[in-house]
């Protein structure tokens, strides 16, 4: 640095690094911003509606984020979550997750507010939705097209026509499109993988679009998983994407290939408190209750998280193999480590972890910390 | 029923099931109560002081309820488990996790307030309390009895006097005496099994004690995870006892051995969202985000739940196989159906699921209803 002088960013970071005292998620809000960016074009230019999942992050701030790169219309998990993004002003919001008619109250509260899509894979919802509502709600096929979690069987074409036809004779409903999720891309690893999988998935809707055609003429297809929406550039037959992660990224999208280390925009900074040398292990404050138990199964064993590099402004991956957090129980966390690390690292000190599904880790920690210092709020249930 | 009446609890109930629109974690309070005079008579009997661990309920009204079957003394998981606890009237708490020193502060106010103990493993953390404290601090000696998950190794008797030392020539801190956590007792399949970790952890304690006895006459053994305490009835040797998870137990509690099916004391009611008759599937709301991704390792495979049956009164273990949760993802849980329970269930229906681990479940729900509909509320971190 010229003239020894550090720059704004490296004192105001020294002085959060140095003011953390427990578990904080860390949000680099620049990283955050370059990977909406680059949705946002990829979406443009292939010709489709993003229509970004904001599970993953399920904060008002960061929606504003994807607001002033021009997106309009998101998705979400839970009806509750549409009510939380509905309040902000986000008035396009289709809920993807079958709907759940016990909650038939807020959806007759969120149809008033808000243009609503939700998702249906049987006659009676449809049946439950038409006779209860009291404003228009868009329906979404829930289709599934590999990933064998929920949805209507492609083939099953005498179900969903009647399914189509119901929703046409209802007043209130609208059919607006098939839909999937191919979930099953996190199976995959590299770039040959998810391509097989998004050409599958692909295959499936058009498929299933055309036999419909002739009753159904405007039927849109929605798709879109992080893996595919980040390796891909063309989506023929598609009207609409729904990546999520992609917002934050983290271990597993590393790993499937979905991102390189650069764009992952969250750490979860965890004190150290207790080092082990004699099993070459640190003890982190750090456990299931915050990064969550997903693991990442890995040659070497399960994986809940890597050790990255604190930098002047943020963290890097680190130049070698990166120490994994081998273990979680509730609080704490096991991290594998090298001679170099137990001779540098002490109980008190601060040690950024790549965690390895962001959207859990984000849900448990319900807030985040910027690298400038901003404490961002997430929704709350309770 | 005499004169065909529902008794007012079978009403109540069927009440709280109509009223349910989301995953709901329900308790049972007198299973619940019953739990807590189990092993409150158990240790009386054994002639151990129980100090309960309350990272499991993390409620202030449960912990009502020990303190109402005569328990003074408590155990938390974090510094602000304790200023939780503590800001209820709680004057006795060992926060059993190796001490972050980075919550300086928090420990400063707390040991004003209340007895307060911590975890410590290592001579550079004792030097730091002793130079940073301004009141007096018990301190726990964090012994690795067999789980290897942290604590010091027992056979490092030099530096265990050296910290032992360096405690005694400190003005605040008091030594109190050596402390494990047998969590390899999880690993356990029945009493047997138990039987041999218990034994061998309170080998370990026994022989550490003896050896320190010359120097240090005054030194407690602190045990105790739900399994042994469950299962066994002497504690030779041993003068206090930390289990947690026996206020309610669970599914994995349940194949250890620690507890009969009745004894599980709460139930995620989970809305159906999808019934799946060509794959034998129930799709339930309920996912990673309400019961953890914990799972529990099966002949059949993972497993994150069993269904149970709803009764008039709350529920109960069915009599044949229960049916597991088979995966879990963010919101969703798949449920493994019988032809029977396909031909039953419909989209909109409540089913109650037994969780795996019911730390993690409530962590997460932040929120119980009782079988008498009365709503407790947990502890907030943000």
């Amino acid at each position: 640095m010229p003239g020894g002088e550090s720059p704004a960013s490296t004192i105001i970071m020294e002085h959060i690094r140095a003011g953390l005292t427990v578990p904080t998620l860390l949000l680099d809000e620049e990283k955050c911003r370059a990977n909406i960016h680059r949705m946002v074009r990829k979406a443009r230019q292939a010709g489709v509606r993003l229509r970004p999942h904001f599970k993953t992050h399920q904060s008002w701030e960061v929606g504003r984020w994807f607001r002033e790169a021009g997106v309009t219309a998101i998705t979400v998990s839970s009806l509750r979550m549409a009510s939380y993004f509905a309040a902000d002003g986000w008035s396009d919001i289709t809920v993807a997750f079958p709907v759940n008619i016990r909650e038939m109250a807020r959806i007759r509260d969120l149809v008033q507010q808000v243009e609503l899509n939700v998702l249906v894979e049987d006659l009676e919802t449809v049946h439950q939705l038409d006779t209860q509502l009291n404003g228009p709600l868009g329906i979404w096929l829930k289709i599934d097209a590999g990933y064998h979690r929920t949805g209507l069987q492609p083939d099953n074409l005498s179900l969903i026509q009647e399914i189509l036809s119901a929703i046409r004779s209802s007043w209130h409903l609208k059919a607006k499109g098939i839909l999937a999720h191919a979930g099953n891309s996190y199976g995959a690893r590299g770039q040959a993988e998810i391509a097989q999988v998004h050409q599958e998935t692909l295959a499936v809707m058009q498929r299933l679009r055309s036999d419909l055609q002739p009753s159904w003429p405007d039927l849109e297809v929605s798709v879109g998983d992080t893996p595919t929406c980040s390796v891909m550039e063309q989506f023929p037959g598609v009207d609409e994407i729904r990546p999520g992660n992609f917002v934050f990224y983290d271990a597993t999208q590393l790993a499937i290939g979905s991102c390189v280390p650069d764009w992952v925009a969250v750490a979860l900074a965890c004190p150290v408190v207790a080092v082990h040398p004699w099993k070459q292990e640190i003890l982190l404050y750090g456990g299931g209750v915050h990064f969550s138990k997903d693991r990442l199964p890995t040659p070497a064993g399960d994986c809940y998280g890597y050790l990255l590099d604190w930098t002047a402004e943020g963290w890097a991956w680190p130049a070698g193999t990166p120490s994994p957090v081998v273990s979680l129980s509730q609080e704490h966390g096991r991290l594998a480590a090298t001679p170099e690390l137990l001779a540098r690292v002490r109980p008190g000190d601060i040690l950024p972890i790549m965690p390895v599904h962001s959207c859990m880790t984000a849900d448990l920690l319900k807030q985040y910390v910027t690298l400038e210092g901003k404490v961002i709020d997430m929704m709350h249930y309770v």
